[in-house]
């Protein structure tokens, strides 16, 4: 046996070998894509690499098992193919943030991914009387944001469905008496037309996240998207989900975090909060929290909004309703007015 | 202090006083709600509760505190309410299922709800040769439903998406050559007519279980539809999906468990095995288990049938593949068609 | 039928005499206990309880259905039985918090419980330079606490355990010579009185929460107990476990809530931010965060320690290391010193 | 730039080249560790793999990536510690199971990991009549195993904790009259002897999974272990919780499979059916399930024991008692002696 120092040596020699020869690969690789590009083949044949893995273990004298090269040649073709892709990735449409700046989306003058906002508003848009005494409570703070639901998905086909387009009609014109932007959702692709006329956000819940061709439809609007994370989604799902509209050309898509579905039962979701400081690591998109869906409860609201700010969010939505107890959805965890006065006041305590 | 006896005997008669009281009770809000029906006025208003619960409060007088009182009557609300939605009930759309028969839906000779099923072939369509060569392998079993994906719902923009209504076509050929009954995904709302002239079962996957109004909108076709569950639903919630399609008048639902989403790894999804005896319980719908989903790898695909089989469930819907290593979505959890040969003999050995 | 107006103050005088019946009935239950209590009988008989059900549902004579007539009076049994134990609840060691003060712990002047504080250290204790390095790093700070594994709880048999008593040793001296708190895990019974001679604060890991023996014999020391939430503890769980060491006289118990575990894989585990506002919620125990178990990585690390504190933790608790990269545990979660440094200076810059 | 087939040649020109580099790279690296262990030198050193990945980066110049060569190299260092360590392995106590072959566990005549076992008893010991009813109703039906609990673990310090010693003195006379063979639970290193003097099998509850000073006390007792899974373990993490018992030389583990926690709420747990194949899978000890603690009810027993049987399980747990609605713990989940009675005889129907 050679001695320790020799041993050493002798490794670090191979190292550089298949350093040098990685490369070299890599480039033969790409240079097999461009002309394929070129002939107009398809670029990834999985076929092919089963073909040069197979010939590689007829070789394989040891001591690595076959199970081994296997895994270590699977990491070689995985990384080359990664290679091939950043051509499609600086393609890519979902803006990776290597200043650390936020994209920043201006509607009527007011701003999402710069000061942090609040968007509030009710559950459901129910009446024009209660949507004028949200916008009064919103206008007296200098707040620019509302909230209202007018098609709600609901668990059970007999609860209350939302007023419609009667409820978007009240959204608008509440809207335009207060000077406010209006959030709303949209659940069937059928409606992405008319939703987009009367709001001037589009809101995907978090149960159509993985409603593919809705994404695509909102991507084809110019109007901006706010996408809540599904309750049991991965992060990385969220920004694929995020990457269908972009991908339409529409560029303004702000991401929020609405709590994910765990073993616990004191909130209706957990908050994963460390989904803001990843999701603002990992692309330019603003990214805000809605606290109301993930506590399911009022008690936390403003602890839950603070956590948020701190974390890194570039907003916070909450809901409000002037008669809770006679919502006719989500009742228990609407703020009412005077509780979102207070909620608000020491979310943002003024400055002296 | 009164003896232990005597003070047993008043609680006795209390109980039976508080009993009278309930069911009088109970008869008055019945009353309440047919007035208010015959007047067309809405029979539940929280308001009304509320201030109830007000006026009881402000007389009690302990020893339970308000918290008890405005608790134990609240349960007293909703049982009325409950009772007043049993005529509703009565006319919901989910059979329950207190014969312990399951609803039966038959096509071109083949019954789902009676023997096990087991519907196999291709995570995606793609092509004629592919699905031929599935459709041989069917036939030759004697194996009736063949499934195959022509949009997909991906994770990915870039991966993949279904070969559309291309596979459609392709779909509805293999079926019609080998006397086959086909299933297929919709996605859209608005695909929800051509996909059902080419299907025979129309599809709702995991990504949609929540999509409701394309639920509404496979409801009001004449096809029937294998509903899976989201990997994040409850069992109740599932139930609540296949309401709105019963709702709107397709009474012939098949229910798919294929794996929920938790903490371990080793499997893609975990099989909730419970799901099938507690479905049967609550309704008389077929329910079926996708073991490819729910493992999301080939090697325990077996023993997760027969689990199935013996918990209980309709059929079995696993995924097969000529040349798995070459297909385009999915590829480590295809059966080749030997080791889809070697699945259905083990899980279906022939009777001697 | 009736009008409405006379149905419903029928239904409102039903209402009242429902609420004196349920309060004498509490009246007499508690005098059935006062009794038993007397006599030495045991006070709760679930037998009793279903001979008292099956009474009533042989009189019941409808509208409300028998299951329905006995799901409320269970919630009647329970409540009375709630009120019995209300004495029991009086002499409950775990401190509701109705004031919202919180407890504090002093230990050698600093105090736990009041301004937030700062617990680091390495994963585990490996040599006397490692702890000095650490001693040093935290006095320049002005920072009290230090946290240093020497029993470690490791998945693996065969990955490092710890250096045991020696560990202890080498945390005893660092803390003495840099005027240090010292925090270590105890997970066998049988080394309680041995860890309690060398540490300031005992520490329950993660993986022992439900080891009430352990929790127990902690309980009879009189050192403070710093108890970590299980990842898979519900809140509720974890404060019966706090109680566990409360009974037995132990007043000083700290919570920590460090993740749960869900299907993320982003990060390690999932901060569960609510557990803080609702544990201070619930009672007057101090509350920290280990930012380093939830995340699992160092980059995230900053921003959820300031999400800690703006949400109402007491403390953070962080993992840092000379050489992490050499780490026997725990390796790329741990902050190099001078990361620790920049960590410190951004959680708390100096004021102005 | 080359013809495609010129290029695809080099490609595999260079893959063999790497091939041969990374075997005698791991030659290399053997004989490396063999040198060292002779020298009594530690064989793993992260900050050498570090140098080296340092030295590697420097030469670097594309087209791969930094990050790319990184993570390439260090699959290469893992692949490479992971053969140093096949020797260990070999070593291991965790029973690989290349042949399928179960290991049998014998005791009194009675044998675990052949044909299915069914193990049934109380939740706790409760009286010597009580456990005499079970005696009966299991010799009757010629059942062997007897489970019941004498040291409970239970959330709250208040319910009750099990009757203790004595109630191991009732396990054994019930055990010795009725010859059966016992499965009682133990808390606490300091209690092992003790409870290896009465029990024939030593339980490892879910709570305890991760209590690794316990694992290996029953690992140092000649008992046979039956080690429940944590309700939130990774089937990898029971594994290595079996290998600290195997490790001190106790090779009788039974591996248990008793649901883990979700967001499913109908069940008390989730019954991760798929842990019967994937334990089988990766060692030869027996397995089996506990559907009581899974269902947490009692409707669904039957389907999850016939379940449990057809994956592959070698026995099924269930919880049975005189009179669950008295019982001072898990009333509802238990089966009265009649239910058990139907459930066996369902479970293992007489063969005509």
């Amino acid at each position: 046996m050679q001695a320790l120092d020799s041993l050493r040596a002798e490794i670090q020699t191979i190292n550089a070998q298949i350093l040098a020869l990685l490369n070299r690969r890599a480039t033969l690789v790409c240079d097999v894509q461009a002309r394929k590009t070129q002939d107009g083949l398809p670029t990834y044949l999985p076929e092919r690499e089963q073909a040069m893995l197979d010939a590689l273990l007829a070789q394989n004298q040891g001591p690595f098992s076959n199970e081994t090269i296997a895994a270590l040649f699977k990491e070689i073709f995985r990384a080359s193919v990664a290679l091939m892709e950043q051509t499609k990735q600086a393609q890519s449409k979902l803006p990776r943030a290597p200043s650390g700046q936020t994209r920043r989306i201006t509607i009527r003058g007011a701003q999402i991914g710069a000061d942090p906002i609040l968007i509030a508003g009710p559950c459901s848009i129910e009446s024009t009387e209660q949507m004028q005494k949200i916008g009064v409570a919103l206008q007296t703070k200098g707040l620019r944001f509302v909230r209202g639901g007018a098609f709600k998905p609901r668990t059970s086909p007999y609860a209350f469905q939302g007023l419609g387009e009667e409820g978007l009609r009240i959204l608008r014109d509440t809207a335009q008496r207060f000077d406010l932007i209006s959030v709303t959702e949209v659940t069937d692709t059928r409606r992405v037309g008319l939703v987009a006329e009367y709001a001037d956000i589009l809101q995907i819940g978090a149960r159509n996240m993985y409603n593919y061709d809705l994404l695509r439809e909102v991507g084809r609007t110019r109007k901006p998207v706010l996408l809540k994370r599904a309750f049991s989604a991965t992060l990385d799902e969220a920004l694929a989900s995020a990457e269908y509209i972009l991908c339409e050309g529409n560029e303004e898509v702000i991401l929020c975090e609405r709590g994910i579905r765990t073993f616990e039962k004191n909130t209706r979701n957990t908050l994963d909060i460390s989904a803001i400081p990843l999701w603002r690591q990992a692309c330019d998109l603003p990214v805000i929290v809605d606290v109301s869906h993930a506590a399911g409860r009022k008690d936390i609201l403003l602890p839950l909004a603070r956590a948020a700010l701190a974390v890194g969010a570039h907003g916070v939505m909450v809901e409000t309703h002037p008669s809770p107890q006679t919502a006719r959805s989500d009742g228990q965890q609407q703020l009412t007015l005077p509780e979102f006065q207070t909620f608000f006041e020491q979310l943002f305590p003024p400055k002296a």
